[in-house]
């Protein structure tokens, strides 16, 4: 027997990733846009979200044989800062266009907490270009860190790419602490260091250009450099801090890492779960199930079912829903 | 009796300085533009400093009683990485439109260096919103750091200032490492943490605004809070780093630190002194004599009275004079 219809959404850096399933039969159809959201002086623009995803979704049902959808559930980057428009929208808009009942709009630390270890206490890593840690004792939400490359992100893709690139100016200009390796693989990547300014600080992508180098350091570490592997030392001890700050302080919680940086090497997810087992003794190191992606579909899936146990949060994970509906116990779980 | 007459500038973020002197009697007119010269593609723009520049000039002289300019030293900052089209264009307009003699054109390190040092062997740490060391042994010039606010400029006022905001957002998440005191500076200077990312980062002038968060940290240092006082420790470790890497290996050689960030208090001044006498115990300890634009002036005097001893270096100090010249010897020395 085949459960409801359900479409599930990621939104990030890379564009929207859609999934059409159904309760009990997992995902049927998806597909990706390949284009970011934009972001105007309302925030995450709402207008162009539904653009892009309503034909996307029409297509999957039709492609995947769904009828009529009962829950979209849509994970966002920006969700908590530029949301605005979103909550105040969307959730209308796609029961008016696409005849859902429930929609849940959630943060994509939220999704990618619940696709990397579903809705169980602990706390989640989720490192990119920037960082942030989220967690839950299933009662309320925490967040640590994820203010951006200048203030924060500690640990981060940008963190260890900038690390790596002053490390390597300090072996050009004879300071202690520089490397000679990093600064080779800096001129290989980015030409002589004396031109890095110039080609760094007028792009507008520089976080991501920061991010671009933290392979290389993860290279030199690979390699020995101790420069190298002190910088990847001193990212997993952010990660430790961070996680450290966000995750219950009862039980036995589970705590994963998740994001692009991870598929840097053995060399930092070694160092972080070296930092993780000092900092969270207690807590169980568990490997991320899925992406933020899948967190969206286990979180449609659970709403379905009426086993949805995740807090709300005004900025983190929204739900609207009919009242008396199957899913009163998730909406009064949510607010 | 009255030597020939020169101009000197000092040209920054904050505009063009000059002064009107003559060899044997010093400085005898003053102005100051208050609009910092234009940066296009060609780098610093050569006619948008001359447009400022020569009406100054001829002003001062009447207001002097300087008759004949015989020697004119330009310092500007960023004249290492973007004075191309000054150096090319600028000597021959001064010479055609002032009737000077000779020109020096200087990185404003070097004049930070002469008005701080005078011609003698040593270093200088130039701080500000970033940092850079120079030194010299009087054969040639060194530099250290001056990356700019993501690649370098350790222990500078944008780095104090960053490090110190980060401090406080580890205190509002309640990661290690965090100061409920600069928590509570930073959201009294910029607002509530959770709106802090969006009063920074779409700006232009994020360096600026991160320094100006120094002072705070400085002002918690003063008071005692010791994740501030490490802030300062670090940033004074970093300054020695740099003023190490410069400084001549040889004899006994002056060390001065020079710019408005030393300004911010007796705190970093200390904490400096103690990093420099760890890392360069031969070295003796100067107070600066003067800014930048008294090392334009001090530059100016040399070259008149033929007693100019410094090193020339093809983006730090050129100069341009007729062969045969009373500056031959300076000439010489340039080049």
């Amino acid at each position: 027997m085949t459960g409801p219809g359900y479409l599930a959404v990621d939104s990030g850096g890379s564009g929207l990733r859609v999934v059409v399933g159904a309760g009990g039969r997992g995902p049927l159809a998806r597909a990706a846009s390949g284009e970011p959201v934009r972001t105007g002086a309302r925030g995450i623009d709402p207008d162009d979200l539904l653009e892009q995803l309503l034909p996307m979704a029409r297509a999957l049902c039709a492609e995947a044989g769904v009828g009529r959808l009962d829950t979209a559930v849509v994970g966002a980057a920006g969700m908590a800062s530029l949301g605005g428009a979103l909550r105040a929208e969307l959730p209308a808009s796609l029961i008016r266009e696409l005849g859902v009942r429930r929609v849940a709009l959630a943060a994509d630390a939220v999704t990618a907490y619940v696709g990397a270890l579903g809705p169980r206490p602990g706390a989640v890593i989720a490192a990119g270009t920037g960082l942030i840690a989220i967690g839950t004792d299933l009662t309320r939400w925490r967040r640590a860190d994820g203010w951006g490359h200048l203030l924060g992100d500690c640990g981060g893709g940008a963190w260890i790419g900038r690390a790596g690139m002053e490390a390597a100016l300090r072996a050009h200009d004879g300071r202690e602490g520089g490397s000679a390796r990093l600064l080779a693989s800096a001129e290989d990547m980015f030409g002589p260091a004396a031109g890095l300014p110039g080609r760094l600080y007028p792009r507008a992508d520089r976080p991501a250009v920061l991010a671009s180098f933290a392979p290389r350091v993860g290279e030199c570490a690979a390699g020995g450099d101790p420069v190298a592997v002190a910088v990847l030392r001193a990212a997993a001890r952010h990660m430790a801090d961070s996680a450290a700050a966000v995750c219950p302080a009862e039980g036995e919680p589970a705590v994963g890492v998740t994001g692009g940086l991870f598929r840097m090497g053995a060399d930092l997810t070694g160092l972080v779960d070296e930092e993780l087992s000092k900092r969270l003794p207690r807590a169980r190191r568990i490997t991320a199930e899925g992406d933020p992606l899948h967190g969206a579909v286990r979180i449609a899936e659970d709403l379905i079912i009426g086993s949805f146990t995740l807090p709300g949060d005004a900025a983190l994970l929204s739900l609207t829903a009919p009242e008396g509906d199957d899913a009163a116990r998730a909406a009064d779980a949510l607010t």
